[in-house]
């Protein structure tokens, strides 16, 4: 209720701040007989830890992942899984200045107003730490849809646009996605962002992006009417990730300038027996529920406030203030947003996989 | 758990098809000592209810709501409180074709492929019908916000964009709102609006808009992280009405494209030794908490599917077969959803108020 | 959240007091294709209403329940299904002094000192008339279990104590539960319990009672570790039944005076090759899981205050009073705890079942 | 929602098996600017850790809590709690016995039955191991409480009968309860009972036993009509307990054998103003709220299956078997879960108190 947790059935609950001795999660709801092992969840933190190329963050953590319960013998055995990751670089450094100054565009001075108290240090509570969590939790959610949909489900992330720029969708092609550092599906698009994200970098500012989440094989009849939509849920999830101001389904904001005729996804049946959509404006979701068809989700994710340029703000006693960033940060966080997003895409669809076999069809 | 319900302090559970004979409501959680009359929720579903205009459904509803329970000598008891609306225009026709067909867009499709079973009759749950008792149930949560913020909260929406239209915002005027079909804040715009869905309708089609709902004085501390952002709950909020692809706080989708200087909200301290923002990028919402700014959401509505151009789709039996709505339809069904996000905004405050009395500061 | 919802997937939600308009509920997580119809539910509120023998309060509700939604053709859909009873013999009488006066014994002082405000008319949202409405939710309840647990689940309650008298267990005769007006199994108990009560009703007295319930046929697995324990969720459901002042499982408080050697219940191999339990002092339930044994549960169920003998109380504006109860009322209100026990069993067992459901053996 | 979690507002969710390397859990929900450190909880942990006396089991486990979030400068920060106990004395030994037979009495067979497998070293999840986190939650609660509540909150436990020997109730001196190695109330029944249960232990036999709680100056109006009343949270936190098989507020069971008057609770005025009860046969809960009178519950605790006298039952293959449990054990459960039963009355407490402060008068 106090909202360090996310899901129903497949639920997990996360705990931990920036500078803390480690953050961690119980993740309960997990089926029984599923094999799963540390490596399964580090292959996805290794995506999302900090310190990979020039465009993220400067901060070295191994993020090396613990499973304390819920597994026996590599098999999970239904009951709450606990996972934990020690916080190994959290540098000596003087915190005066974040401690008595509220950073604009950051949740610092919110934090203070709610709570009366606050971790300064590397945002505590607020920092995009928390997001390894997420990745954990993701990454098993992944094993329970591999396990109980025939085929599993693919969940797969890029980054479709960066401040201005954005890609050639005719281009797309997945395979790109691992060849750069902005999980970009349009490899000249790619190549520009380099040149344009370095110039940021340097000048110490920042900029946003626009992420997509694609899941494939995702059954039909997911989501749960009328307040429980399967979109509805995926919003929820992609708009609490850090810095994500907007969240669209298939066409999104374009459908709203689209006519009827336009808009409609026409269904006839393929010569397999099965329904076929012939277009797919509604990203795999009608009225709630899943249709069979990908499951598309966007993302726009605001720059980060952390910039060189002097900004305007307060301290902790009403003085007006001037506050600029200097050192490690990320100048694109939408980049790191990639697989936190498709960890939240997984998290969710395995929530409602479970509440779908929790009404059966008798 | 199965989605008949919204929120968590503040929470709803609504039933009711569309063609069945009543819908109806329980509400849990309203703090006891709130004044509450029938006529306080029926000013909202006035405003809501079909057959108002000719953008608007033609079928006949009085929506008269009646309070069951919850309710003593005027005030609020603290217990839930039941509401019942009385479906009186269940026009006895043949549904002979909606029955066996499934309309492209709708939902009827996908119920019968996660249920086995669905109410056909005028699309039965998944109707927009049951919006009703959303705006009902936020008619509530403004007394409940009423009563318990000093000054109380304002909610407004208002249509912003209808296909490729979309306003001046310079001239935003929330007097112009009352003064035509659209909840239009722009008076010309909503002028030429008319002309332009005029001939929509006259052809049989429909087309999108984008919906946006402001609200103000919203205490500073709402929101609970990481996982119950106040925007990640209204991005929820606003998803689960139906026809809703995309939802934005503040700047939304064009906070991706900007720098960190463009975006940055900065603060300086009012002469009432408050602080002050000097802008709104964000919407009212920093780390997920209010800041005591306006908040700002913006929903893309996709156009209804129910027009006159026949459409390919498919029968119960697996025929290919094509469909065409005549009759009576909204052609713009964003109009109808402004009071519903009004109403899903109110709901959403109103529990995250709750909540944040549920975590004192001792 | 505020209390008037029981279980997570199989969930109902109640509204409505003692003299209002109607009493209903929303029962969220039905699974669809399920057959029911209003006599369904009926049959069961006909064994709890008022007014059947001189033994239960006089007044004359014929609890007429309607089904407002979710069920289409006679078959459940899935979606919320909406119950309706109206209140008919609100008597017109004079509440001036229950207004102003605190029952002892009844919630009427309590609910004032927490809410401020009450409904007073015969206990408002405190009176056992709510209680139709958990028996409603049961009826549905069993079809489920009917409909998913091959077999069906089997639910029986009966009266196994009043005051000072207790059946003997050997006499146990389930057929006799139906032929006395105390669901007493034990046919010559009953015969002594009739004078007894007999006299108790002339002298304006009450007396508790004890009331044990038996679900046969629920299968191996059901309770979810280590909180929502089976016999947790039930003591929880029995424990909320107004007048209940204790729940025991099984063997119960005897169980504290046994040796490990006493209160084994030792394993065989049956013919058929499933697993025989040699006793049952577990009353059905190990770990907090089914056995697929008997599971057993007792409750005890306190005497109304509403008595002719005058009692000490005070007054709303703090006098000191006598308070004394005339007309009707029930002298052993456990009698008509027994349908409401045996739903409340039907509830938690559907809930668990769904929940089992939900975390599948791959 | 699958049961490793409890409460709503405060909330804990534990994770950890007997014999994993570690157990833990999340707090959610704890307000913000509470006094906290670790010995707070270690002095909670430090009365229920096994190995103090020959009368609990013999492992040795130091039970050494560490908090790794929520917690700045000494102070709660309002965001989640994590707590880890590392465990130490995992032995290594053969578990080859255990691992293919089924211990009647224990939750072996149905984990098995449910799960289709089990961590069955020292009874996995099922172990009583689990507890110490419950004490660990109840030590927060505690300071929630304390924090919330003018004067503080005292909740205290007992152990009121042990087999077939109770206590004298007259003699009860709370003083007495850290004397004795029972937290026995009574001295000279707690000399009787240290050489009952030395015979008992010497004879690897068990016995069960009953447990009281008590807490005093709870606030008026705690518990949530109609289904999450106080006792019924408390029925359900209880017999939640490993090897609790009964639960009874006040009088309880000796309830349902009274009259109207021998059961009433009579009220006056007291000099100060305050209404007074005359007697507590209700426990301290009127329609499930409390009525600011001391809050009494007491619990049936079974004896342990874990004895010497070879028992029959099955093993992993349908073969049956006998067993026999030699070693470490704990003669009398019930004397572990007295600041188990404890904490879980704390947790309860706050989360009610929380839900309280949610529904303000305005």
């Amino acid at each position: 209720m106090s909202g360090n947790g996310f899901g129903h059935l497949f639920r997990f609950t996360t705990f931990g701040e920036s500078h803390g001795p480690a953050i961690g999660c119980v993740i309960d709801g997990v089926p029984p007989g599923i094999p799963l092992a540390e490596a399964d969840i580090q292959h996805y933190l290794d995506q999302r830890k900090p310190g990979q190329n020039r465009f993220t963050t400067q901060r070295r953590e191994p993020d090396q992942v613990k499973i304390l319960s819920g597994v026996f013998e590599g098999l999970t055995t239904g009951t709450s899984i606990g996972l934990l990751i020690e916080n190994t670089d959290q540098r000596s450094k003087d915190y005066g200045e974040i401690k008595d100054t509220f950073r604009p565009g950051h949740a610092d001075w919110v934090y203070q107003q709610k709570y009366g108290i606050r971790d300064y240090r590397g945002g505590g509570r607020s920092s995009a730490r928390e997001t390894a969590m997420r990745v954990a939790a993701g990454a098993i959610a992944r094993k329970v849809l591999d396990a109980l949909v025939p085929g599993g489900v693919s969940i797969r992330g890029a980054m479709v646009g960066m401040g201005p720029h954005s890609i050639d969708r005719a281009a797309w092609n997945w395979a790109e996605v691992g060849n750069n550092p902005f999980w970009c599906p349009d490899a000249i698009a790619a190549k520009a962002w380099e040149e344009s994200l370095d110039a940021i970098r340097k000048a110490g500012s920042s900029i946003g992006g626009v992420v997509e989440v694609v899941a494939e094989r995702v059954p039909v009849g997911l989501g749960a009417p009328v307040y429980d939509k399967l979109d509805a849920d995926l919003a929820k999830a992609m708009m609490s990730i850090n810095a994500v101001k907007g969240v669209e389904i298939g066409d999104g904001f374009a459908a709203a300038t689209l006519s009827g005729e336009e808009n409609a996804d026409e269904m006839r049946m393929g010569n397999d027996g099965q329904v076929r959509f012939l277009s797919n404006h509604a990203g795999g979701i009608l009225g709630g529920i899943s249709t069979g068809q990908e499951v598309v989700v966007r993302l726009a994710v605001k720059p980060t406030s952390s910039i060189l340029t002097p900004k305007r703000s307060i301290d902790a006693k009403g003085n007006e203030v001037e506050v600029s960033t200097k050192g490690r940060h990320d100048p694109c966080v939408a980049i790191r947003a990639v697989p936190v997003a498709e960890a939240m895409m997984a998290c969710t669809l395995a929530d409602h996989l479970l509440r779908s076999l929790a009404q059966p069809r008798p």
